[in-house]
């Protein structure tokens, strides 16, 4: 890397201990190790880094915290740059009076989340990862979270980004106001893109003011399959919760193993439900969810307290990672969604999926919106394991397709999932797809080998 | 027209007094007379009038129920077909499991409603035009409406469309999941693109439970800057109205000349406030609500019935009606958007620029997310006075862009606001559109002379 020079003023290293810690995420995927990292500090920055990349034919790859869960932000080229965004970590205004924040593309979810509490605000996407993840890879990715049944996910809430095209030039895309019809919103795009179109460098988002209290119950079944019963009926009585997670007993046994937090036992499957809003409206709204549950066989625990409710929080944030401590497993994580009148089926169907395969899966998720994670458990280091764990993978692809469902719900495509993405989108949507790219990306150098 | 034998089976029509009804739409666009109208009664029908218009160098242009306020489905052209999604109007599904609904685009947003009231459901959109406007018709525009401060606008709720390429091409973008990442979300590109895409033959949108109750205030104020001062202060406190309607002066004398309700006298604004919720709750929040008023010297009425509600609304939506009855005036119609903090600032500055310009504009709207419906009223036949007021609309948009806002909230671009759209976008920005535009529409046959 000669060239060096050409960018100084710039945070840029091509040494390898550097550039080998961004050679991976989150996921399984395995990448290529870039020529060079660089932290750019602004927009000029970055649009001088990508210049700089795009005159020398580098591939470029921008990247958050690296908490993607589908590899993004993994390099598979090595004549590429990778562009860390994780040093703009400004939060550049809150606008109480607006319901509006802007930020910059490397502020940490968690810290954004923290702010925002001072004006009794709060931004609702909030991934397991917020203490980690940013703000510019959750537009990226259109990332999710345990709220999204209630707020919805990221797209909900991006009024307006400002980007970095891969030639350099810095447009802005949508603006501050709720209401917009100028043209084509070409800022929806980039949510979901994952790094392929540019580089976002500024994000205006929505906020909301908080509710007045939350209410968390911990229910419990003895059957799959009325845990999945109960979800549609308590959304049937016109609550809509602030959250609805579901752990199944696989899950539920290694957290234990892991946090000993005292979870109930013989359950196949456990929901997390909060309610937010009034304190006299939300006790009967959990009052009402406690009768349903009662009706299917549920018994409900109430989280009294702060302590006991971020307590249960934890434990369910923690998932991924006691997963990730198995030393015999590796895991293949998809996160699939499907319309909720099909979850209790959907679950239902990957457990027997699982039983033929004779491979673990691990389940959990946003019961609510449809949306599961399931953590194929194959051996480590046993090739022929995970190719039969591939293969369940691939299966379950064709089963969310044919239940109407997503090949993702909120992690994105990257790496690991293009494989799959025929099983879900016709050629023509592709290509379509492809063509769009290249309006923004005629040279095809933005994260090359990610989507399709 | 020699060759419409060929396609035999689709309605089609070229005669002058059916051509002379689809050369206009609800706002002053002038436009021509198209060749044919076609009806299409199902996607099929539609891919096959637009290959045969493809073939013959025919322009397209798609139309709802020509409700729109900007010349989106006027034709500009005269070598053009019409294609009339009026006959389309079945609702193909409403599925309260998954709180979703299908629809064919000619469905009336008021029917769509009605018949989702069977299912004790809700879909949040509704235009004053609902009545008359289609579905297919409100995603081309992206259409809001007064409840888009709490619900959203159209974009909000559309989940999956089915669309006609302009070579024929069907096409299905997006899904019936909650959550979806699987690659760009090309969907969105068609919402708001008024029809220059492609055609929109199928629509999947979310749907609601209906709220328990409502409650509706109307709230009186002497003074314009107590009412833009005591809007945000209102959401401040965490309350979300379901709509927050405002009416200038003399929008009120309007109204009761043409309606005579009884509305409130000596009256310089006029907000017409909703909450829904649960009963114990939003009877607080309507309390609240009153006391915050009467702070800002606003006088208060409850709207204590059904019937008297109803009236209410009934009222608010005929003022675009009323408006046009004015025998000596033509409406200029705008519909900026600016940031809610910066209302009362528009408004008070939209007050001046009318007395600077000698010219009467009419302002209601939906201030709760700061879209302003302005009515420039111009003398008919007076071609000086059209131009003052065409001078005036440029100012007006050139204040919203300085305030951060939009110069259409909800009714879009189309021949109208197509002049002055750069003050709203930058070149790079217009560019990368009509790029966009090429990649769906190469020949460029889609509603020519819109947007851009």
């Amino acid at each position: 890397m000669k060239d060096i020079e050409l960018i100084q003023g710039i945070d840029i290293s091509t040494e390898k201990e550097d550039l080998i810690c961004y050679s991976y995420d989150a996921s399984y995927a395995k990448g290529n190790i870039p020529e060079a990292v660089a932290w750019p500090k602004n927009t000029q920055e970055i649009a001088r880094t990508v210049r700089w990349a795009s005159n020398r034919g580098l591939k470029i790859i921008p990247r958050g915290a690296g908490t993607g869960m589908a590899g993004g932000a993994v390099p598979v080229n090595s004549n590429s740059v990778l562009i860390s965004l994780e040093r703009m970590k400004q939060i550049l205004e809150i606008n109480p009076k607006n319901f509006t924040a802007t930020v910059e593309p490397g502020v940490i979810n968690g810290d954004f989340q923290n702010e925002l509490l001072i004006y009794e605000l709060f931004y609702p996407p909030d991934p397991a990862s917020l203490d980690y993840c940013t703000i510019g890879g959750n537009v990226a990715t259109n990332a999710g979270g345990p709220r999204a049944i209630k707020y919805g996910v990221t797209r909900n809430y991006v009024m307006e980004v400002e980007v970095v095209l891969p030639n350099g030039d810095i447009v802005s895309f949508g603006g501050k106001t709720f209401k917009r019809v100028v043209g084509y919103e070409l800022k929806e795009l980039f949510i979901g893109s994952e790094g392929t179109l540019g580089i976002i460098s500024k994000i205006t988002v929505r906020v909301l003011p908080q509710p007045e209290e939350i209410v968390t119950l911990l229910i419990s079944f003895k059957e799959l399959d009325s845990a999945g019963q109960f979800i549609p009926k308590i959304i049937g009585t016109g609550i809509i919760p602030r959250t609805l997670e579901f752990l199944d007993s696989a899950c539920l046994k290694l957290i234990e193993d892991n946090e000993k937090i005292g979870l109930p036992e013989n359950t196949e499957a456990l929901l997390l439900v909060e309610v937010d809003g009034e304190l006299t409206s939300i006790k009967r709204q959990a009052e009402k969810i406690v009768d349903i549950a009662r009706k299917f066989k549920g018994e409900t625990k109430v989280a009294v307290d702060y302590y006991s409710r971020e307590n249960l929080w934890r434990a369910r944030r923690s998932i991924s990672a006691c997963i990730m401590k198995m030393k015999d497993k590796e895991k293949i994580n998809i996160d699939i969604s499907v319309p909720v009148e099909n979850l209790s089926m959907a679950l239902v169907k990957l457990r027997e999926l699982s039983i033929a395969s004779d491979i673990q899966v691990i389940c959990f998720g946003h019961a609510g919106d449809g949306n599961i994670h399931v953590n194929i458990l194959v051996n480590r280091d046993d090739e022929e394991n995970r190719k039969k764990g591939f293969e369940l993978a691939k299966k379950i692809f064709e089963l969310t397709v044919s239940l109407g469902g997503a090949i993702s719900g909120e992690h994105g495509i990257g790496i690991t999932k293009k494989p799959y993405i025929d099983i879900q989108l016709s050629k023509k949507n592709i290509e379509l797809m492809k063509a769009v790219k290249r309006v923004f990306d005629p040279k095809e150098i933005m994260n090359p080998g990610k989507i399709f």
